[in-house]
């Protein structure tokens, strides 16, 4: 009978095993990567843009230099010029008197957030989290066997009423959650940012209720009018664990990413890195902190910014001139990403195929959610097309809206056309939104 | 009161974080960056034997040429290209039939360990390891929150019926161990080598109780005679799950591993790293793979083996001609340590302080247990310093066994000379002993 089982070794996985599920994001690589197919799906740097002659031979002199050290097994904790560099890019953003000490470095943010889940989170614990969230952050609280709590969100970022409101039902439960989850600026997939009144609020809600805040910061210095929104953790060093990254900054394919601590889970972070990992990668420790010496890298995020915007700015345009009534969106002032909200009784999920067929992507909105949510929404990255090619991906998709509503209206009457979506209540009007979902 | 908490958290973190503690490596670490210390401790390859030159020009050409694709994000079981190579790689050592789809790129083959234990072991699960065992696979399976239950080696490696006796005394507790966890070549830190009639016993042993095997095989390549051990994983490719790495044929800066397992685990494997990491390194990837196709590099662990194999010549000349009688010590074909037992009642990490005056570093045995054998043991690693350094380091250290047998002899008298050790027996004599403990 052996031959037979598919997989031998069913009877024996972790508990933690059975609920891990590929993303949506990952269930659209094979169709993204085909030429033919405008993809607004994946949330990928313009690398290109970079210099790349000269980021080569600075990193072929480095390994000629620095060789021994670069390709060596490092500290458990990261490179301890980096961690002192990582002090002057966070010093950016307003956090100031934090020690190269409290910086742990890690095999991206996406491992930051990894190890503070191990430190933090048994099976069965509540995180909060933002509705929408970031995928793989789902992802880490899935494997950690926690249960989130999305806590609404508006065109301000997270609602402060909402995170109080949960809070005091998790009380009355006799929960207490492990910790807050949430990414201030320019939001994956919300594409919202928190504004400064609400950042005191959220703090002092945090203070009332004892709660550890998880912030969670890639794209802050990516701000379309230079804006900078002081971090959460600029205004509270002790219960505030900060999440930095360089993949926005300079490049994802080095993995180089940081957690900035309290003391004493710093070293735990570091115990659970060394069990994970040992060391963060040398070498490509060594190239940041060479890159951030010896290149103009502020210039660099300006030449990032800039194209960005323009491309944030083509994709807007679009949506206005071509999106049917009844759709709407957020207008990110940064980073990457447009959350996009069908009309009544769409569902993104079960557009996507029609979508494919039209030659565009995007990733629906309930791959953002742990609760089934997000039927009706979809997430839009600008990041990584040319404009032209973004304006006729939101054309393709614009038409496959179309056909979609003309699809309700024609063969399934207003029986499903008055169907009620997905598990909260939305005021999606026309044309751009400020409400979220 | 809160100002006068040292740990702010101490009440909400995992429990597995209750049991994370630094490795005896780690507590090592600010000692023996002293240089006047020989250090006899870190397992660091001798990379300055690279041609730092070459590969550096080779890494500037490369970000030149596909900067674009090293400096991405990557899919999360790692780049095709290199896990073809990574075939050619296990070939060497007799692993066929295998495809490019049963390999995962990991951040070096300890998250490959890490992975593997996020997947199959829950809180309390039993895995049996050698004793003693690598000390980064205790770390990883204390995380997990596993038991390990140690099973005993000899000159020949994992002793079959030490392995047999463990699984009936296990399954008579009505307990089954999830894995078994083994170091076949050049053991870390016991230096011996399973034998081929061994592999044999151990893999129908795995059968005859359906026990999955982890292979951890990152010095197979490094046989000082040039021999090759056809891996397990070669003989059984379903219930051996194998763990590969370029830490130690290449660069550990790089921190590239891998892992190879059969198809249904490989699946939860990947989803696990991208929980985890999203994606290992871009760039290490592809200067692996790079030099692969371009460089010399079996040429180069040519040149690693001669290196290595002279400094286990010299190491091992200056035991047999410095160390006091009482001492015993394992003779390695291959690797980087040597595992050295004690005359009967001293301790080697109570004579650490001891060694550190004396300017020599070495790890204590206790270290690479989980259940407090090893005390009268102790790991020499002969990979890093000069062959001069290395005399001198034993010369040091056997004048500090010297001063402790003294002690022993003079202040403590018979009562505490004839007081046994560890957890269990051991044969040590005098000069190399074909017996661990």
């Amino acid at each position: 009978m052996r031959g037979t089982v598919l997989d031998a070794f069913a009877d024996r996985y972790a508990e933690r095993t059975h609920g891990m599920t590929a993303s949506e994001i990952r269930a659209l690589f094979a169709v993204v990567s085909r030429p033919e197919v405008v993809s607004l799906a994946g949330g990928m740097p313009a690398v290109t843009a970079l210099p790349l002659d000269a980021v080569g031979s600075m990193i072929g002199d480095l390994i000629s230099r620095l060789g021994a050290q670069a390709l060596q097994y490092g500290s458990g904790q990261g490179d301890v010029r980096l961690r002192e560099q990582i002090l002057q890019v966070m010093g950016l953003e307003g956090i100031t008197g934090a020690s190269a000490d409290d910086v742990v470095v890690t095999v991206g943010s996406q491992q930051g957030l990894d190890l503070v889940s191990r430190v933090f989170l048994d099976p069965g614990d509540v995180v909060l989290a933002e509705a929408p969230s970031y995928v793989g952050a789902l992802g880490v609280f899935q494997a950690a066997q926690a249960h989130v709590v999305h806590v609404d969100m508006d065109a301000d970022g997270l609602i402060p009423q909402a995170l109080s409101d949960a809070l005091v039902a998790l009380a009355a439960r006799g929960q207490r959650p492990k910790l807050l989850y949430t990414v201030p600026n320019f939001h994956n997939p919300a594409g919202v940012t928190l504004t400064e009144q609400r950042r005191t609020e959220i703090l002092a809600i945090a203070e009332a209720h004892d709660l550890l805040v998880i912030e969670d910061n890639p794209y802050g210095l990516l701000g379309f009018d230079e804006q900078v929104h002081p971090a959460l953790r600029a205004r509270c060093a002790d219960r505030v664990i900060y999440l930095g990254s360089f993949s926005k900054t300079f490049a994802p394919g080095l993995r180089v990413g940081w957690v900035c601590a309290p003391h004493a889970v710093r070293d735990k972070l570091i115990l659970a890195s060394e069990a994970q990992v040992l060391c963060p990668p040398a070498l490509s420790q060594l190239v940041v902190a060479e890159y951030l010496d010896s290149q103009p890298w502020l210039e660099q995020v300006k030449v990032f910014r800039e194209l960005y915007r323009e491309r944030r700015d083509t994709a807007l345009g679009a949506l206005v001139a071509l999106m049917p009534a009844g759709v709407s969106w957020t207008r990110p002032d940064g980073g990457f990403y447009i959350w996009m909200t069908l009309p009544e009784g769409l569902d993104a999920k079960a557009m996507q195929p029609r979508a494919v067929h039209n030659r565009v992507a995007y990733v629906p909105g309930i791959g953002f959610y742990a609760d089934g949510q997000g039927v009706g929404n979809l997430r839009l990255s600008y990041c990584f097309p040319e404009p032209e090619r973004i304006r006729e991906g939101v054309r393709r998709l614009a038409s496959v809206i179309e056909e979609e509503l003309e699809l309700r209206t024609t063969f399934l009457g207003e029986a499903v056309a008055g169907r009620t979506r997905g598990g909260q209540p939305h005021g999606a009007g026309d044309g751009p939104a400020p409400n979220l979902p």
